[in-house]
């Protein structure tokens, strides 16, 4: 039971961890420092995963990195968005 | 054997996901686009996610979050030490 919550804690602040990310950069408007390579890297990583997921029809895989690459899709969007305005 | 492979690109794609943040941070010497909140965040739930991977004797889950929580220390470390810097 300990290890249960301790895992959907785990799940949950991982999935949600680009979204202090995305509300800083709509603040800022600046996105310059950083890494589109860590941003692709991270979006197609965990692409594979869901796609993992969905092969050993495991839900809780397959939603957690859904989620992550719902928040990722939008800043990889406002990284080319604020990126023109920057340059 | 598809899915193992598919899965084993998604675990290294995502566990070095921020080395190219770290190059990055470590050329330009500048962090302030990057959220400290959400550095600590997944931080956090991949700290818990190695706990988690211990509980279940899981040596892939363990492996995986030590990795990625190794290269988001050095992330946090030069954000405060670049932080200072800019302002």
């Amino acid at each position: 039971m300990l290890w249960t919550i301790i895992g959907a804690a785990a799940a949950t602040l991982t999935m949600f961890s680009f979204v202090p990310q995305i509300f800083r950069s709509l603040r800022t408007r600046s996105v310059k420092d950083v890494s589109p390579v860590t941003l692709f890297q991270l979006s197609t990583g965990v692409f594979l995963w869901m796609i993992y997921g969905i092969s050993q029809k495991d839900p809780i895989i397959i939603v957690a990195n859904a989620i992550t690459l719902i928040t990722l899709s939008v800043l990889i969007f406002l990284y080319f968005r604020y990126g023109r305005l920057v340059k």
